[in-house]
């Protein structure tokens, strides 16, 4: 029986970009697991299943339920141990805890500030409101106002990539030879960006981009498909 | 028979503060090899052994002259497989280079602005000169240029350890329970400054100093008896 994954739409049922459902999204295809996705707004907090958290992702595997990202790579790791791994062993384990937490801290922070105003216009009509709201009170601004300036800030946050480029200018995968867990917490990010905004974020003779694209071929081309933008 | 180890030295010959070189001595501890170090001085470059870089660590085991950080970290753990793994499987040495990275594009370009006058001021007699003036062509600046801003700079410094930070408050190393390779990278950084600079880069209640004092106390307090400041 297929896996049952609650993942972030937008106004159209098949934009999907939570950086943290595509973290779920890629693990899963990772393992190898058939898997039937059904769209969920912001707003739809009361049609997630019990025991309910009000956010995706959530899996539902069988009779079992289990929220966030992080506990989903967990669970699908120990459920399927004769899958494909998605993290190694222990010490590979840990380390992807600090790429989590590199992208957390420098990634998803500067990313936001580029595509929040995107990310508002895309969403459902019913989300808006909600989103625009919760928002401004984080950034104590107008989304226009965050990202008016988003331009000027493009070099610093390509700056800020220097770590992550500089290993897959040498490597294929921030995870060596072949992908892991710790590469599609990263490009979460970038298909977050990519699903729902046409800024260009990356250019194209950069080794973020080409590893990125590697990524978008991985699983037949599993998350190249997705409803975004080429850029 | 024991490991000779080439390691960068200042004034007084205990003085060793070369983070590359802390790279290679913690690497030499978890292996739990014998070693002994030759003080060694930027001018010296004559008196490396043969093939001969110009640049320190170089070890000499037995018949073998390993130069540069990463090589001696590979060589060990190839030649002392039966010791602790310095890496761990394939994902572990490969996110263990995302570290590097961050390691050398973030933490290392942030530290050398606070400690550059120190180690200048810390540097053999014979060094000073050459120290001063290959490091002023780099930053097109006078070392007391370099460091007149470093109080100012010290809160964007501090955050720039987001990362490592959030790590350690929830494991005790980078790599885990216990530390390894990618601990010792960025340990390294932080030990050059304190071997050198009086300067107080962290606060005693940040889990970075914490995770600093693991370390310190790894190897029966190898690294806490070095020559330096509490700081």
């Amino acid at each position: 029986m297929a896996i049952t994954l609650y993942d972030l739409a937008g106004a159209e049922a098949e934009r999907r970009f939570s950086p943290f459902c595509w973290r779920a999204k890629m693990a899963l295809a990772h393992k190898g697991l058939e898997v039937e996705t059904v769209p969920w707004r912001f707003t739809e907090k009361d049609q997630l299943p019990q025991p309910n958290a009000g956010r995706v992702p959530v899996i539902v595997d069988g009779g079992q339920v289990v929220h966030d990202s992080s506990a989903i790579a967990e669970y699908l790791e120990t459920r399927y141990p004769d899958r494909p791994a998605l993290f190694g062993d222990g010490a590979a384990r840990a380390l992807t805890r600090f790429v989590q937490n590199w992208t957390e801290t420098v990634l998803q922070p500067g990313l936001i500030g580029f595509v929040v105003l995107d990310i508002c216009r895309h969403s459902a009509p019913q989300d808006q409101a909600y989103f625009r709201q919760s928002r401004e009170e984080r950034f104590g601004a107008t989304l226009e106002n965050v990202v008016e300036d988003r331009e000027a800030r493009l070099p610093a946050f390509r700056d800020s990539l220097a770590p992550l480029r500089r290993t897959v200018e040498r490597q294929s995968f921030l995870c060596g030879a072949s992908p892991a867990y710790a590469d599609y917490i990263v490009f979460g990010c970038f298909q977050w960006a990519r699903c729902i905004s046409s800024f260009p974020l990356l250019l194209k003779d950069d080794p973020v981009w080409t590893w990125r694209d590697r990524l978008l071929s991985e699983f037949d081309g599993f998350a190249g498909k997705a409803l975004g933008y080429p850029v």
